[in-house]
Formats: structure tokens, C-alpha cells, sequence
């Protein structure tokens, strides 16, 4: 026939039809690709890792994910009808999935863009599919793990502007203590006349300025230091620590069903290699049984291509569940995240309100605290945090065969 | 000749004339008192002691002492003409007067009213001119130390002010040191993003708060505490001790001179005793030689009368030194303590000012007592005091003979 174009080759499918796969672009078609006026399908290995991309802004409703699975069990379904082709293709299309601590990704620039889950927001659920390697690049963490350390600092940091808060306090108890105990001085407390009256003024009001910081360090106490103190409990951390288990058993099991993948993989290569000998065999005519062997050997070869589908279509179910689990988990992280600064801001604000109500001071000196707080935005902060702390925005796709 | 009404006795002078005395009214005339007709004139022995209560508002300035002076020569001069007059005279006219510790007073409600050197205040200058009984009466005090015990005490209250002051110094000192070291706190200094921006403005404003403090404690100190403890150093004491032993030196003089007039008034009396002697023995004619007797009793008599003349006189002086040394210097004084009043109260308003830059308190605290800086008035505050304080108003007159 004629010749094919560079990178295109040539198949039989086992009922004897011909097709035509190209191995970088990992198209394939039914038609001759010499005939270019038409425009190329897309590629068949494509199909069953296409979901994601489309119904990912619905992630924020984790009750999708049921669809999903109904969606992917179809393409189970149709994968088994034309379950042979498939098997062959794998031979060459498998060279455009990469693997990474048993997740399935995309080779970087093939395929078609992966579209964002939240395009309009720098959310947490985009960027950390691909673990951290350390500066030696020696040890390597899970994305995961970076949202879940990022949540455990906040905490800690509304554990230590509690603690300033207090120190603020000790230092108005202390002022207000003095001031009103050097209010009760006898100092001069013999002046006579108009300015006797001036004096005994002036020295009680100091108790009323003592009075004034003590008011403030008691509100500073119970609207501020406390609220800050007392935000989310410890039971917090034990929620934390449900996450991280959670996924990372997703992750081992991930594992081990990347392992079974392998192993019926190489079965299945066995299996081919033994019809092929069989075929020739065949076409050298050798014997009467080989006849039967053949019909044996594409059996045992079918049943092969169709365990390796199954263990693909388990490791590809275990993947779907751990990325829905890393999706809504990492929105979930980021919702507390912006609860906390906001609840800070909020907290903050009222400290600086406590300030300008005592009135004890150049209000200039707060107006720029005032200003900032004004300006906190947490969408702002996460952009910043997530431009800095990302570790991959290329999401899994399923494993093809 | 015709009867005297009750209270009149006739007497002869030395140069044979008859004239008459009212010993309740001290009233003194050439004329018979039976006729009653006309107006009884001034009792001769008031005039040396009138000028006083005419010149006293005059006594604000000091240089007016000189013409008292000089119309005081003139009343010397004059009674020396009238001499034997006046000595007879003072055998009942001394009556009315009373002595206090060697000053001379008129008895209360004898004679005319005295006016008070200045009527519309309540100056030192009027109402100190008796000791000051302590309350077991055992112990007494001369006015004049009251004034000086209220200066010392006024010095000792400014300077319990400057120390009270310096307290004030302290505390706000150690509130800055507080402040402004928290501000630089590592706390929460991991917080990132503009809540972190936020965050660090708020500690930067402990600093800036602190600077406020420290401007306030700084300025208190120079333009407050200093002040108020620099005003009027030691020598003012040395003066007021100035003031002090001059006084009491006059008052000695004085006790010295009013000895002598004792003196002079015994030796009188016993040459009068033995003129009338004499002249009993003229009138039974016992021999020639009492007429020379009589003249030279006589004569002894005279002398005794000028003796005890220039003795009186010489007190009086004395006294009216003390008198003008006591007017001045009380309301020396008198000045004085208002001057402390207005810097004390000018140097609390700075205070206060300096309270209201810092604008670390509550305005309310301080409007009262701006308010009542506003009312000091040391006119009042003498007012006051010298009710309360006052030993007696009513002035030394010139003693009579």
C-alpha cells in the first residue's frame, strides 16, 4: 500500500482489520494518515483520562464524585469490547505516562493543557500533586504534607500573637498599678486653697488613667488574647492527623495495586510472545494441532490483556479516589485557612479598636496598622503562599494499558 | 467753782492753769465739761497714734515711711511743749491701753475703729499682729512666724510636687522600656502574607507608642520636675532667716525700751508723791526754807515727766520701726507666696498640656483638672488661709504717758 508518514505505524487488529497509530502524538486512527486533509480523531488512550479536566470545577461539590465513578465504569465497560486493540496499543502509547511514586501523570508537554479545577483562584486543590524534593533533592514530601505543615504553622502562629497579646497585658496591668498606687502619694498632700483643690485633682486623676489601662487590658484579655488563644482546639491537630492518614493509606494501597499492574503487564507480554511463535509456527504449516495451539494461545493471551485491563482499571480507581480525597481535602485546608485569617484580622482589628477607645495614645501610631488590616486578604495570601510553596499543577491521569 | 459730771476730774499744770479729763472717754479739755453744748475735741493723747490708720493704704509703698516719720518728730516736738500736761494726764489715760509681750494696743472697743491697711484684701499686712496662742495657750507665737512657717511649708510642697513629678518620670519611663522591647519580640514573625504585613505594623507600633511615653517623660522632666524643684534655692530660707532675726531684734529693742518707760514711770510717780508733800507743808507754813523745797520738787518733778517723755518716745519709735518692718516684710512675703502659687500652677498646666499632646488617656480625666488650674487664685488661697490662720488685726498704737 502506499507509504506511511514518519513516526506512523501499521496494526492488525486480532479480527484481521488494519489501523494506524502515531507514537509521539499518540494518535490513532482507523484511516490511512497519508490522507491529512481531515482533521486526526482524538487519540483513543485519551478517552478514559479525559473526565477529570472537564468536570474538575465541580469538585467543590465532593457529591459529584459519584458521576465520576459512573462515567469511569462505562469506559470500563467499553474498554472490555474492544479490549485486544487496546492491549496492542499499550506497546507503544505507554511511553507517554510518567510515573511518580505510583501516580500516573502526563509526560510534561504532551497531550492537551490540563485545565485548572478553580482557574480563577489559587486554590490549594491545583497545586500540590507532585511531592517536594528538599534543596539536597536527597528526601522528597508529599504535596500533601506541605498544605497539612502550612495549617500546623498557622496554628502556631495564633498561639504566639496570643502570647504577645498577654505580654501587652502584663505591661498595661503593670502601668495601670503604678499609676494608681502613685495616685494615693501624700506628696503635697498639705497644699492649700484653690490650688490644694488643683493638686488632690491631678493626683486622682491618675487613678482614673490607671483605671482607663486597666479597662483595656481586661477587654485586650477576653476579646483578643483569649479568642486567639482558644481558636480551634487540639481536637484541630487530631482532625489534621485523620487527613494525613487517610490519604496516605490511599497512597499505599496506590502502591500495591501499582505493583499487580506491573506484574500482569509482564504476563501479558509473555502471553503475546508465545501467540506470536505460535503464528508462525502456523504459517510454516508444522502441524495439525498447532491449529488448536493458536486458538489456545490468543485465548490464554485475551485473558491476559483482560486481567492486566482489570488491575489497570483497580489502580486507576484507587487513583480517582485518592485525587477526589487530595482535591476535596486541600479545598477543605484552604477554607480553614482562610477562617483563620480572617478570625486573626477580625481579632486584630478589635485590638486596635480597644486602642483608639483608650485613647491612650498618638492615634497616628495605629492608623497604619489600621490601613494593613484593612487590606488582609486571604485569596491574596494564599496566591502568595501557593506561587512560593507549589509543587506541581500537572494533575494524575489515569494509567493506560 | 461749779460741780464736774461724773467721770471729769480738774487738775492744775505745772504753769497754774486749770484744765479737766474724762477718765472713761479720755476726753482732755481746757474748758468746764458742764458745757455740754459744743462737741468734745479728739483726746489729745490719741493724735500720736491716728496717723497709722490714715496712712495705711499708703503702706504698699515702702517709701512712704519717711513722711510718717517726720509727722511723728512733729508729735514728739509738740508733746514737748505740753509736757507736764501730758505727764499728769497719763495717772488715768493709761488705762486704755494694753500691753502684749511690750507692744502696745488699743483695749478692745476703746477708741475709734482702726481701718485695715488694705481693706479690699485680705493682705498678711493686717491680721498678724498678735501671737498666736497654741491651743493649751501655754506656748505662744509671734504672728510674724506664722508667715514665715507658711513659706517654708509652700517650699516644702513645691518640692513634694517636683518629687510626685518624678514618680510620674518613672512610670512612664519603665512603661516605654516595656513597649518598645516587646515591639521588637519574635513572636508570630513567621506570619506571612499582608496578614503578616499587618501583623508586623502592629508590634512596629508598640515602638512608636513607646517613643510617645518617652517624648512625654523627657519633657516632663524638663519642663515640669525641673522646674518645680529648681524654684527658689536655698537662699531663700537664708532670706526668710534675714527676715526672721530682724524682726526679732526689733522686738527685743522694743522689750528693752518698754522697760525703761517703766522705769521712767516709777521714778515720776515718786516725784510727784513728794511734790504734793511739799506743797502741804507750804500751806501749814512750817518753815521758810519749803518754799525752795517746793520749787526744787517741782523742777525734779518736771525732769522725771521728760525724762519718762523721752523714755516713751524713744519705744514708740522703736515701735513704729518694728511696725514698719513687720508691714513690709509681710507683704514681702505675702508676694512671695503668690508667685510660688502662679509658677506651681503655671508648671501644672504644662503638665496637663504636655497630657494632652501625649493623648494617652482619656480627656476626660484630665478636664477637671485643667478646670481647677483654671480657678487657682492666690488672692483667694490668702483669703482662706489667713481666716483660718490670722492672730489678730488690730494694731500697736503709740503708748502713752
Amino acid at each position: 500500500g502506499r507509504p506511511l508518514p514518519p513516526g506512523w505505524k501499521s496494526y492488525t487488529s486480532p479480527e484481521g482489520l488494519r489501523y494506524y497509530v502515531n507514537c509521539s502524538s499518540k494518535e490513532t486512527t482507523w484511516r490511512h494518515p497519508s490522507s491529512s486533509a481531515e482533521a486526526p480523531q482524538r487519540p483513543l488512550a485519551r478517552q478514559s483520562s479525559s473526565p477529570y479536566g472537564k468536570t474538575g470545577p465541580l469538585y467543590s461539590q465532593p457529591s459529584i464524585f459519584g458521576h465520576k465513578l459512573v462515567f469511569r465504569t462505562q469506559s470500563l465497560a467499553h474498554s472490555f469490547v474492544s479490549s485486544s486493540i487496546l492491549v496492542i496499543i499499550t506497546l507503544c502509547s505507554f511511553s507517554f505516562l510518567l510515573q511518580i511514586n505510583c501516580v500516573t501523570f502526563p509526560l510534561p508537554g504532551e497531550g492537551p493543557e490540563q485545565q485548572l479545577l478553580k482557574p480563577d483562584e489559587w486554590s490549594y486543590c491545583d497545586y500540590f500533586w507532585t511531592d517536594k524534593k528538599d534543596p539536597q533533592g536527597t528526601t522528597s514530601l508529599p504535596g500533601f504534607e506541605v498544605l497539612l505543615q502550612k495549617q500546623l504553622k498557622g496554628k502556631q502562629m495564633q498561639k504566639e500573637m496570643s502570647e504577645f497579646i498577654h505580654e501587652r497585658i502584663k505591661i498595661e496591668e503593670e502601668y495601670a498599678k503604678n499609676l494608681s498606687k502613685l495616685s494615693l502619694s501624700p506628696l503635697a498632700a498639705q497644699e492649700e486653697g484653690t490650688l490644694g483643690e488643683a493638686w488632690t485633682q491631678l493626683k486622682k486623676s491618675l487613678h482614673d488613667e490607671a483605671e482607663v489601662h486597666l479597662k483595656f487590658s481586661n477587654k485586650l484579655h477576653s476579646e483578643v488574647e483569649k479568642p486567639l488563644l482558644t481558636f480551634r482546639g487540639d481536637n484541630f491537630k487530631k482532625d489534621l492527623k485523620k487527613y494525613d492518614h487517610h490519604i496516605a493509606d490511599l497512597r499505599k494501597q496506590l502502591a500495591s495495586r501499582y505493583a499487580s499492574v506491573e506484574k500482569a503487564r509482564k504476563a501479558l507480554a509473555d502471553r503475546q510472545k508465545d501467540l506470536e511463535v505460535k503464528t508462525q509456527q502456523l504459517e510454516i504449516k508444522l502441524s495439525n494441532k498447532t491449529e488448536e495451539d493458536i486458538k489456545k494461545a490468543r485465548r490464554k493471551s485475551t485473558q491476559a490483556g483482560d486481567d492486566l485491563m482489570r488491575c489497570v482499571d483497580l489502580y486507576n480507581q484507587t487513583q480517582s479516589k485518592w485525587f477526589e480525597e487530595m482535591v476535596t481535602t486541600s479545598m477543605e485546608l484552604e477554607k480553614l485557612e482562610v477562617e483563620r485569617i480572617e478570625w486573626i484580622q477580625q481579632h486584630l482589628r478589635q485590638y486596635t479598636t480597644l486602642r483608639h477607645e483608650t485613647d491612650m495614645f498618638n492615634q497616628s501610631t495605629v492608623e497604619p496598622v489600621d490601613q494593613l488590616l484593612q487590606n488582609v486578604d486571604p485569596a491574596k495570601d494564599r496566591e502568595l503562599w501557593v506561587k512560593e510553596n507549589n509543587t506541581g499543577e500537572v494533575r494524575p491521569v489515569d494509567m493506560d494499558i
